[in-house]
Parts: C-alpha cells; sequence; structure tokens
C-alpha cells in the first residue's frame, strides 16, 4: 500500500511526535506521522499551558533553532506572564496559559503546511528490523510502512493503565485505546523497560465555581511571547485564579487512601516528584495544612476549568467530596474525574546523545518514552530526534547540544548520563551554567545552528542578527558615552541610588541594581539614541540583560570555557573499561554501561569520582 | 457524589444527545449530558456536511421548532447548496458542507451556553431501574446518578465493532472505545436488541489529489442558510469536486472481495441501502461502470478530504490500490482507511410515538439505537425525546407531530409503526404530503408549536409572524391587482410566454410556470409595493411559491384533513385485538404487537389491509 519509502516515519502525534515531524520534514526529510487519531495532534492532555521555570526557556529555546510550539503557544494563548520577573534574568520565565482545542488545531494546520508531512491514522504496533537497523513500522491492521528511521514518542500510550481509586483499565488516555505491541518487541531485542506513573486533576465547570472568594491571577500587563518571530502580543487575555485547600479538604481524602492506588499498592511505578498528586503532597508534607490551587480555564469560550494542584487517582467520590471543601469550590460540578496513569518507558541510558537507541540503529526515542514529564521536555526531545533522524540517514555528523549551549543540552545529556528512575523534569538548578542559558538570548546562542542545520529560516537569521547588532551597538553605547551628575543625579535620586560626583560612563551607573532601562531612558541621549536606530523592545531587553549582568556572563562563560576542554576529551566508543584495573570497580560497571563518549560526560555520571577522572585522563594522554 | 436529582440525564453527545440535551434543558429541566468524551459533542462521524434532499427539510424543521442543529451548521459551513432548485418547492432542500471542527466546536460552547445543561465525561454502563421505571444511570466507575428521566443516543457505540477487510475491533468510532452494559441489562428486561451496520469512506490528503481532473463544484452563487434566525450567510465558500469510478477501479476492489467482511460473512447485520459502501454498489448494480465520487474538504483550512460515495470494508491495501486507480486520485495517501462499524439497536416498535419506550417508563431512545441512518434523522429524534421527556416528568401531554406537519412526524410514526431492518433514512418519498412539508415554510408549520412548548424563543416567533403577514399580504396584493397587456406582455414575451389581450389579475400572470418573481419583479407596482412595505428575501420567496403552488397546496391539505378524520378515531391502549376474530390472523399478530394509538396509525402498518380498518372502524362505533 505504502509504495515509498519515507526517511523519517514518527510514531506518535504530541507535543514530541509533533516537533520531530516538522523539524525532519524542514530539513527535507520525506516524513510520515503515524498516529491512532489524526484529530488529538499536539493535544495538551495534562495543562492547559506551556512553558514555566527553566521550561519556558525549552520553549524559547525550540523556536530558535526552528521549531514550532512557540509559534502555536504564541498563537494559542490566552493569557502570558514572565515568572520571576523580581529576579535576576538567569531565571525570567515565561509561560503562557493556552486555548486547548486552539493549540491542537493550530498544531494539525501548522503540520498540514509543512511540505514532506504525510499523515496517517492508525495504531503501529511494531517495528522492521534488519540487521539491528530499523527500517520501517507495522501497522495494527499488518500493513507495513518503510522507511530509513523511525522515531518513538508514544507518550503514555504504551499499555497505558489507567486509575481511578480502586478501578483500573487499559487507555493512553482517558477515553482513548492504549497501544500495544512496540514494548514488547523491543523488550524482546533487549532493550529494557520500566513503568512510570503520571496523572491528572478533575476537570470542573466553570460555572459552578464561586470567583469571589478566590484571589484573581491576571496575565501581565505588557504580556511578551514566545517566539522570536512576529506572532502577535496578546492585546486581551483571561484571568487564572487561586485558591488553597485546606485541613477539612486534607482529612476528607485521607479517608479515601485506603481505596488510593497510590497507597494499597496498586500504582508500583513512580510518578513526578515535582508534581505530586494532591494525596501525595498530603502524604508527604504532613505538616502542611494547606495546598496552593490554580484555577485555570480551558480556553477563550469554553466554561470548562482545569484543577491544577489537584491531581488524584482516588475515588471519584473522594475526589467530589473534598474538591467540595475547597474555597470556591462549595457547588463544584465535575465535567471529568482526575485519574492515574502507568505507562512503559525505556530508561535512557540506552540512548546516544543524539536520541539514536544503541541496540537498534536509526531508531530514535523522544519524550515519555524516555522517563521524561512536561510538554517543553516532550517537545525539546522530538525537535532533537527529529533532526538527528534526518541527519544520520544523510551521513551527517549529529547534532547534540552541549550543557552550557542550552537546557535541551542539559536535559538529553542527563538522561543519557544519568538516567532517570522517575518522571524527569528541568529545573534551572538542573543547568551548571543558567546565566549563560537565558530565555531571552536563546535565539543568539541558538538560531545560527538552526540556520545551517536548515531547519530556522533565513528570515530567523536576519531578525536574530539584527537584534544582535542591535544589542551590541548599544552596549556599546553606554561603554562609550558619559553622562554627567547633573543630568543623570535626578534620576539616582529617584531610584534611591547613591549620587554620582563626576561624570561618568553611562555603562558604570547602568550596571547598579537600582537602575534600569526606564530609568536610563529618562537621559535625552540614550532616548534619542534608541529612536535614531529604531531600537525595539527585544533590543532594550536584551541591552538591559548585557549591561547588568556583564560580570556574571563572563565568569560562567569562563567556567564553562574550562570545563570545555575536558568536553574535548573524546572517548573511543565501546571502550573496554574493564582492562582499566585502576578504575573503582562501580565506574568499570557504570562506565560500560553507559559508554560516555567524552571525559566530560564520563565526569557527571552519578558514583564516578574525580579519581576515576584522573585515572581516564592519564589513559587518554592528557 | 451527584447529590442532585437530574431532571434529565441524556446518555451520549452526538447529534441526537446534544439536540435533546439543548431541548430538555431549554424547556426547563435540569439536565445532565453524560457521554465518554466532552471533546467530540457533536462530531460529524461521516460526511462532514448536513441537510440533503429531505434531510434539509429535517434541519429546517429543527430549527423551527428551536433546536440549534440549524444555528450550528450555519455558523461552521464552508458551502451551502439549495438542491433540486430546478424542481417544484416541495423538493428544494438546503444542503450544506460543514467544518468538522468548527461544527463540533460549535455544538460545545452551544451547550456550555445553554443554562441548565450540566456535563459529565464517563461511559454510561447502566440504567437504574425501579418498578418500570427508569430513575438514573450508573457508570462504568460505579457511580450512580439519579435522574426522572433518561435519553439514550448511544448511536454506533453499543458493542460496537470495527470492520477492515478480514480485521475486526471493538469501537465506537474509529480510535475510540465501544460502550457496554446498556444493550445487555436492556435485554435482561425484555428489550429485543438487533445489529445494524453502517461505514464511512477513507480520508485523504487534499493536496496529494489533481482537482484539475476532476469537476468543480461551487457553492450556490446567492447561498442561502438554515436556521431562520439571523445567523449569518456564507460571503466566501469551498468547492467541492467530482470524479468516478470505473471499471478498472471495480475490478481492483473486486481483487478484495474474498476478504470483505461483507461478503465473507462476517459481517451478518445490514447497511443503509441508500448510502451503501462502493462493494455493494459495485455488487448490486453490476451494470453500471461508473459510479459519482464527491470530493469534499473536511474544512476550512485543513488539507483533510472525505471521499463521498467511496464507503468501504475491504481490506486497506485493497482500498488504496483502487482509489488510486480513480481520476485525480493517481497519487492520493490515505490519512485514514474506510471501515463498516455494526452496532446494536433496538427495532423501534418498542417506542410509544413520544419515543418513549413502552417497557420502561420515562426512558426514551434517539437516533441510531433506533435503527435510523443520518445526522437528521438522530437530531430530529433527539429534539423529540428531549422535549417529551421534559413534557412526561412535568405531567404533560406528550409532543407528537402529525405526518402533515413535518417530516420529523413522518420519520418517528414510520419508525413506530412500521419499525426498520436496516437503517433508516429520510426520502421526500415517505411523506404523502410533501407539498406541505417544505423548507421554506418549516417555521410557519412548527414555530408556533415551539414557542407554545417553551422550546422556541419569543424573537423566533415574532420572525415568523412577520415573514407570515407579510408574505399573505403580498399574495393578496397578487390576487388584488391587475395588470395591463402594455405592461406584462413585454414581460411575458422575454419568457416565452403567451400574450394576454386584455388586463388581468396578477395572481394569475404569476401562477403561469415560466413566470417567476424576477419577472414580476420588473413591474413598477410589484417592485415599489416590496420596497414600501420592506419585504425581505424570504418573503419573496414564501410569496411565490403560495401564488405558483396554491392549486397543489389546497388539494393536498384537502387530503390530510381526510386523513386526519382517521387519526381522530383513537384505540384504547392495550386494546385486545385476539378477541376481534374477523380480523386476519396477521393483522392480529401486528396489531397486538404494535399497539396503535389510532385507526390511521393502525393503516399505515405493513400487512394491514382496508378490510381490517373496516373491521375496526366498525368495532370502534364508526
Amino acid at each position: 500500500m505504502f509504495g515509498e519509502i519515507y526517511d523519517v516515519i514518527v510514531v506518535g502525534g504530541g507535543h514530541a511526535g509533533a516537533e520531530a515531524a516538522a523539524a525532519a520534514a524542514n530539513m527535507g526529510s520525506k516524513t510520515l506521522l503515524a498516529t491512532m487519531n489524526l484529530e488529538t495532534i499536539g493535544q495538551m492532555s495534562c495543562n492547559p499551558a506551556m512553558g514555566g521555570i527553566a521550561k519556558g526557556q525549552i520553549v524559547r529555546e525550540i523556536d530558535a533553532l526552528g521549531g514550532y510550539s512557540g509559534i502555536i503557544t504564541d498563537k494559542s494563548a490566552i493569557q502570558f506572564k514572565m515568572l520571576n520577573k523580581s529576579k535576576g534574568p538567569a531565571m525570567w520565565s515565561p509561560r503562557a496559559q493556552s486555548d486547548r482545542r486552539r493549540f491542537s488545531e493550530e498544531w494539525r494546520l501548522m503540520l498540514e503546511r509543512t511540505p514532506n508531512v504525510d499523515f496517517y491514522q492508525e495504531m503501529i504496533s511494531g517495528l522492521l528490523i534488519e540487521n539491528n537497523k530499523v527500517v520501517g513500522v507495522k501497522t495494527s491492521l499488518g500493513i507495513e510502512i518503510k522507511s530509513k528511521s523511525v522515531v518513538l514518542t508514544n507518550g503514555t500510550f504504551l499499555n497505558g493503565l489507567i486509575h481511578i481509586g480502586e478501578k483500573q483499565f487499559g487507555g493512553g488516555r482517558a477515553g482513548e485505546k492504549a497501544a500495544t505491541g512496540i514494548t514488547e518487541q523491543l523488550v524482546g531485542i533487549g532493550f529494557e523497560s520500566g513503568r512510570m506513573k503520571t496523572g491528572t486533576p478533575p476537570r470542573v465547570d466553570g460555572r459552578s465555581l464561586d470567583y469571589s472568594k478566590m484571589i484573581v491571577q491576571p496575565g501581565d500587563a505588557r504580556p511578551e511571547k514566545f517566539s522570536y518571530l512576529d506572532t502577535n502580543f496578546l492585546t486581551n487575555q483571561r484571568d487564572c485564579h487561586m485558591t488553597h485547600t485546606s485541613e477539612m479538604v486534607h482529612d476528607l481524602l485521607r479517608e479515601g487512601f485506603d481505596r488510593s492506588p497510590m497507597f494499597n499498592g496498586r500504582i508500583k511505578s513512580l510518578g513526578p516528584r515535582y508534581c505530586p498528586s494532591i494525596e501525595d503532597k498530603i502524604n508527604r508534607f504532613a505538616d502542611k495544612n494547606s495546598h496552593q490551587i490554580f484555577v485555570e480555564p480551558e480556553g477563550w469560550d469554553t466554561v470548562e476549568v482545569y484543577v491544577n494542584g489537584f491531581s488524584t487517582s482516588l475515588p471519584e467520590d473522594v475526589q467530589f467530596k473534598a474538591l467540595r471543601s475547597v474555597v470556591g469550590f462549595e457547588n463544584v460540578k465535575f465535567f471529568r474525574p482526575g485519574y492515574a496513569i502507568e505507562y512503559d518507558y525505556f530508561p535512557p541510558t540506552q540512548l546516544k546523545h543524539s536520541l539514536e537507541t544503541k541496540l537498534i540503529d536509526n531508531l530514535y526515542f523522544a519524550g515519555q518514552i524516555n522517563g521524561t514529564t512536561g510538554y517543553e521536555e516532550a517537545a525539546s526531545q522530538g525537535l532533537m530526534a527529529g533532526i538527528n533522524a534526518h541527519l544520520k540517514i544523510n551521513n551527517k555528523e549529529p547534532f547534540i547540544l552541549k550543557r552550557d549551549e542550552a537546557y535541551i543540552g542539559v536535559l538529553i545529556d542527563d538522561l543519557i548520563t544519568k538516567g532517570t528512575e522517575e518522571p524527569y523534569r528541568m529545573f534551572t538548578s538542573r543547568a551548571e551554567y543558567r546565566t549563560l542559558l537565558r530565555q531571552d538570548n536563546a535565539d543568539l546562542r541558538l538560531t545560527p545552528l538552526g540556520y545551517e542545520l536548515g531547519i530556522a529560516k533565513k528570515e530567523r537569521l536576519i531578525k536574530m542578527e539584527e537584534k544582535e547588532a542591535k544589542s551590541n551597538m548599544f552596549v556599546d553605547f553606554f561603554k562609550n558615552t558619559s553622562v554627567i551628575p547633573e543630568d543623570i543625579n535626578p534620576i539616582l535620586e529617584n531610584v534611591n541610588s547613591a549620587l554620582v560626583k563626576q561624570s561618568d560612563k553611562m555603562f558604570k551607573v547602568f550596571s547598579r541594581p537600582k537602575v534600569k532601562m526606564e530609568d536610563m531612558l529618562k537621559l535625552d541621549k540614550v532616548s534619542s539614541f534608541v529612536k535614531e536606530h529604531n531600537l525595539n523592545r527585544e533590543v532594550l531587553e536584551q541591552t538591559e540583560v548585557q549591561v547588568k549582568y556583564a560580570g556574571y556572563i563572563a565568569k560562567e562563560k569562563n567556567n564553562a570555557d574550562k570545563l570545555q576542554r575536558l568536553e574535548n576529551v573524546k572517548i573511543p566508543s565501546n571502550f573496554d573499561y574493564t582492562k582499566l584495573k585502576s578504575l573503582s570497580y562501580e565506574a568499570r560497571e557504570k562506565l560500560t554501561a553507559i559508554q560516555p563518549a567524552t571525559i566530560s560526560q564520563a565526569s557527571r555520571i552519578s558514583g564516578i569520582k574525580p579519581s576515576d577522572i584522573s585515572v581516564l585522563l592519564v589513559f587518554m594522554g592528557r
């Protein structure tokens, strides 16, 4: 039936699958996106939001490279917030609430408009493998579709098992079937698989809530956006609301604990530590008598509401009774109960940095199948897998982002090097160089790489280069232009900063913590420079960061460069560690299992000691 | 969990369920819409179109009564056509192509905005029954929800079994689970159930088609619309296209016949005779060497295309190979294969005219569960079931439309009286009084009834009354105004109609077949009357029909009135026919089974002879 041989087949149409298909196709690969349901491409299975701390940076990185998640988010956003704006710019994290239906529809339409992407709706139940190389997929109806490479992005569908209270039933998401066959085949080949768990809260009828008892959570007064391209800023936003649980709510929830699959042993796998169910929170933080709940609208028009913070797999009646005791939820009506889901994943230490499996050539894994959690984590892996699948079949070197280049680099290196026992999510604390990995400079960091790969379009590069040139010019202006006390002191006085006695370079004054761009703009010289060079919002922001955090950035860059030298010490593939008797037993075992590509990667494996690294360095001739 | 007792619980959110919930809620019933998936409310499972011959009239009737299908269709339409415009107005049938996603989303939002409608997502797997009366439903998780009445609209979900070639799997629609439990419970109570079959064609990638080889099928130059309310006319439309099969296509399809579930005995149940699969058409009409195929876009933006006329359950590879031989489809790419589905239905002779079941009080069936096919047929039954569920629990008489009042009346009377062995769809030929049951006068026929019921809003009644008053006035104008030969003859000459020799009433000239409203408008007297009274498009159309078909309409009304007399001869319920020995054996058996409410209904039962009716009339004292 499918006569042609695809370059890349992507299995699954979630965040990972959609980015993988778009990336491979945009680089020129004939790509097939195979999914069980073409109506649910880009479905937000859990909360209707993208971004957040560290995750927002990832979306910006995806966008900078030429992925679609940022554009889709901007097109479907109903609220935007820059989180952590009170902290340093390394912590600023964009987050948007999305219209769930719009998000999914925009993904579908974006992919339809991407040349080289074909679609097919059917369950993929097996892989075609020849000589340890994947050569296609097999559908549940028995059709074989040939390809040069395959990206698996099965999300929670592989042998998905849904739990609510004491009930269990198969399913990949509520109301959708689970996928079978792939795990069994891969395990038969020698892959190790495991089970993970995640969960989702009830959805409720917004008309049944009393918002007057909650705290309103509006979007930013001047909302930013995700994409570096010319998507629109929101001119209109929907509010979220905040409320909280109480001891009474906790007591009502505890009444169901004996019927909880979390506590009665039915669910054996681990869930996301930093996105726990409400029963988990009560259990683990027994001293806390209240937890926050964020009430998030599911779209522009719908009355359906997402109860963020109340993820649960307790029996429906317990969920309901407890939620009715939450302030503002006294008359709540349920649309759908919360539930937990267990699914198969493959410990990601079985992958190379390109996300290709070590066991089967040209087979890539991305998203929850690798033990991660989160739309952003999934999307970025999909993007990287799609890029690398394309590069591989074109006999090109894999595209690997380093830890000082992108959160995406940190994410994949963590997965490949350390593995994960519980759903992995990104945090700023996971990055050694977070001052470098900011949301404001993802384009400067990555767009040239994306352009070189052929995934970021020329337009994107031109915009980035203009931003870079203009902000460098503006920084130079501050470095080279002096300001006299008569001009600057009224401004300094206004922000309670010490006055200056003699004229000084603007850069120095601007470096002071209390002095912001908006203050500097009060100087005629500055504002006329801005006007003359037509500097936009992004250039002003970039310049401000470059001036105010110049010291931190330089220092971190220096540290990164030092470590980079270790990164340059490559270890031959399939290196035989057993013959290095001076390595500790644990080191030999772990290094053999993980096969790090560089000394630097070896140093990040848990259990590898500095003394082991010294042994390796000596052996490698350093 | 659900403390309150609902007035009406509607099970299923398709066309029947959505109309049922809206109707009951708009009349004031506290209504719960329970569905397996809240994202698929108002899903168009098969073709992305509403209306068509006889079906378009039904949508107009639904709208006239205060249902939502017409409004939703207008809001989501991408093309509009008035079919049969070359024939008499009784045959004019509106049809619209819809944007599939918009249609579903508009339904969801309309229901959300309807006060009294609550939502709940879960499979309903049983009914709560006490003393032969339904008192609620039970979910698959074991939750009981109490209500005064229940409307079942399960579509193809009850024990749904999907067939493609030799493969079979459970499902209510491709990618969605089947529903279990309800059939088994009802059969246990004493209901008779059966199996029916329906099917759907492949969906394909519009980018892979060569439209230049097909015949373009544009919408009407001046599109009308469905709702009598102020929805918008389309100002922009998408084209459909037409192509056809050939002997080669048929030969390729025949190659798969031995693997066809239709022919190898796997599918035992009957499918819709007038919407057959392509293999069925080839088989039944072996002498035809070509069948039409309509290529219908699935929405405004999507490239997905519906291949109308190519419904099939042949193996995927056969579907694909054959479709590739259709002109314009040489390079077609599949999005999803076609498939057949078997599902449970309940022979509708088990229902009263109100759609309440005879066995269980306050339990209503609507849609495919009654053995019908078609969105319009389903929606109209849903509307009637919703209305009647509300009336029953408020101790009011049921609302029953007569055969001379509405296609909806014909539909339900046919179902209840004759039953159906194969999926029932509406045709104009099923109506005895089709000159009365026109799409242009559904508002005049039904809006007063809908308003009286409390489902049609005042606004609707006012619009209808204005239309009625103005068109009556305009008809009177034509009756009372004369035209002289000098004025009318140039017009008559223009349309090749015999000239007049002396002045005559305009009505008489206008009655001539060749003379249209547009011709009459050339007369100053007419056009100034139109301007003076501000007569709109609908009034002109209505007036034209009233003038030109006055004779037919009067004759049919007379016939209807005569038969109405039989309709007024009621038969007591649970009448014992066995004691009427002069009835034929067959009549006694059928009348006992069906228990007609009137002599007229008895006369429509197949197998009942005029002699049997005479016996009944004598016994009833006439």
